[in-house]
């Protein structure tokens, strides 16, 4: 077996705590990688503390993941010892199905395996990245440029705020000449205005709060919109091609869907709990669609890394400590972290 | 002024009784239409009953409208005396905007203006097709193919009906290789059926009524899922590419959202009043999309009446009189008719 040490809950009540642990020994297709960093995501908290049922413990959570190799099966083609490596929300998927076959394997038909809080599919809990490192296939094993080396904790959030907005503004075709929304500024929104900015797009951020025009305008927006103010609302009506939607406090999506002119989509990144109410109406008007978006598939992941060495885009971060685990998470639940906290998996040795 | 006669509603209480109007003379680029047939429209019977609010009296309704060219203004170019011709849902648009520039009146920016139950631009209220004839500038009246001309009656509802199905499943491409759903059989899906069995797909009917199964093969149909059936519905689970819900009545929008394979989309035509309770969950799955979709704009309602012509496509209908309104309209509200109630406007002179 690989020895481990990570962060773990033991149970719903517990903290996060110091956790000796063994992953698989790595079999001829694995990879092993000595994780540097792991980013914080909202939906760590979630699972941590079982807000979407199901979840299974000892949990270690994370699934933004990067470090360096340090062992490869005798099959392995795409790393070799010392490459730059990332993980991100799958470990696994059936590899068969036609959506694998496309490698769509975030909508893998049998279900992907997650990084953590999951099952393999030889039915052993998978545990994630607050660790020292992990075993992975290497088809679920992300290429990193050494372009981007220097930023490496910074790199950590594309795995999964990164590639859940890089991912619609692809598959939804966003370049120059489209109007785009971002709806909210946090850890998916930030990627989002990054992405839509540099893909060439004229973006308008939609935030409540006045205060953070400013910093909007530093990664990416053009425009910005509070969105609590009516009139300022009702001067984009019908006038985007695309907005993506990163919140997932309920709010109204009917505002939303009116702000679309002819064809346009409204994507949910974000994804609240409580149903959504929905106009047929808002729908049939300028024929209008609401959809929503996973992370994306390997290739397209791989795709979106390689994209961010040659465009200089990382993740805005902030680094914080193993033993600040229960802070950091306070400030992601009040959304007080500009734009993500990411942790570094050296403060593990001390 | 053009003299007129047909059936109005007075007023929201009243029952449609005979009713002498005028309408403008004709302008320049006017067509004036003897009409023969008028469908009936469930939001025919909404409007006279004030269902959907704003009704405007006295209201001739009436918006799929077939006949034969009387006269024609100067400037006239498509239609001569004695064409077939057809007038649809709306009269006239801005023309300037970038929708109705794109032929896509349907969505003109400035709203267009329907063709009973509003004002045309000059402010004057507008009168519909339960009449014997109707004065409209030439862009907004369609050719119909002599071809058509044996099966005149059941060519109206193509103008409203017709286009509403046909747009949709053009819009998303439907055709050979596809898997396709229709939800309910009415007007609008007995119509969804011909048109997505003509394009190749492989076309499912999503019904509450066991009893419809052999009209619907009949219609176009390979398959008939009775959708109070929950293991049936099961089985069918992510394998829709797209589906035209022609249902108003209020229906769980997740369960047909669920039977949407990767990138499908799930497109009402059908309107229920009340808001859809959606889950964000069922979009994100999939990356699957609600939709909603109007009639057609012009260029493609008559790329639509060709198509017909050239497929011996028309609607199923029951043809009635201007003396039997009253009992036509309870047996739509209870969707007592295969599958629309045409009026011979014949009938108006005895």
């Amino acid at each position: 077996m690989t020895q481990s040490v990570g962060y773990a809950a033991q149970n719903v009540a517990a903290p996060l705590e110091r956790f000796d642990f063994t992953r698989r020994d790595p079999g001829p297709a694995d990879v092993v990688v000595e994780i540097a960093y792991c980013g914080i995501c909202h939906s760590d908290i979630h699972q941590v503390r079982d807000e979407w049922g199901g979840s299974m413990y000892p949990m270690v959570p994370g699934h933004e993941i990067v470090g360096h190799v340090t062992a490869v099966g005798a099959d392995v083609t795409k790393f070799k010892v010392g490459d730059l490596a990332g993980v991100g929300v799958m470990v696994d998927s059936c590899k068969v199905c036609a959506n694998c076959k496309a490698s769509e394997e975030a909508y893998c038909e049998k279900g992907f395996v997650g990084t953590y809080n999951a099952k393999g599919y030889d039915g052993k809990l998978v545990f994630g990245g607050y660790a020292n490192n992990i075993v992975v296939d290497e088809r679920y094993v992300f290429s990193i440029s050494p372009k981007l080396e220097a930023k490496l904790a910074a790199v950590a959030p594309l795995l999964c705020a990164g590639i859940t907005t890089y991912s619609p503004l692809r598959h939804w075709k966003v370049g120059p000449g489209m109007k785009v929304g971002i709806v909210g500024l946090g850890g998916l929104g930030h990627m989002g205005l990054k992405f839509a900015h540099s893909f060439g797009a004229h973006v308008t951020l939609f935030t409540t709060s006045a205060g953070k025009e400013a910093d909007a305008k530093r990664l990416g927006a053009d425009e910005v919109v509070i969105s609590k103010d009516a009139d300022a609302m009702a001067k984009q009506k019908s006038s985007f091609d695309f907005i993506l939607d990163c919140v997932s406090a309920p709010h109204d999506m009917n505002t939303y869907l009116g702000l679309l002119r002819l064809n346009g989509t409204l994507c949910l990144v974000g994804l609240p709990e409580e149903p959504l109410s929905i106009s047929a109406f808002s729908t049939v008007t300028n024929r209008r669609s609401l959809a929503g978006s996973m992370i994306g598939g390997m290739t397209e992941t791989q795709e979106m890394l390689d994209y961010c060495a040659e465009h200089d885009i990382v993740s805005d971060i902030e680094l914080t400590s193993v033993d600040k685990l229960d802070e950091a998470y306070e400030r992601v639940v009040k959304s007080d972290v500009k734009y993500r906290f990411v942790i570094d998996l050296a403060t593990l040795k001390s």
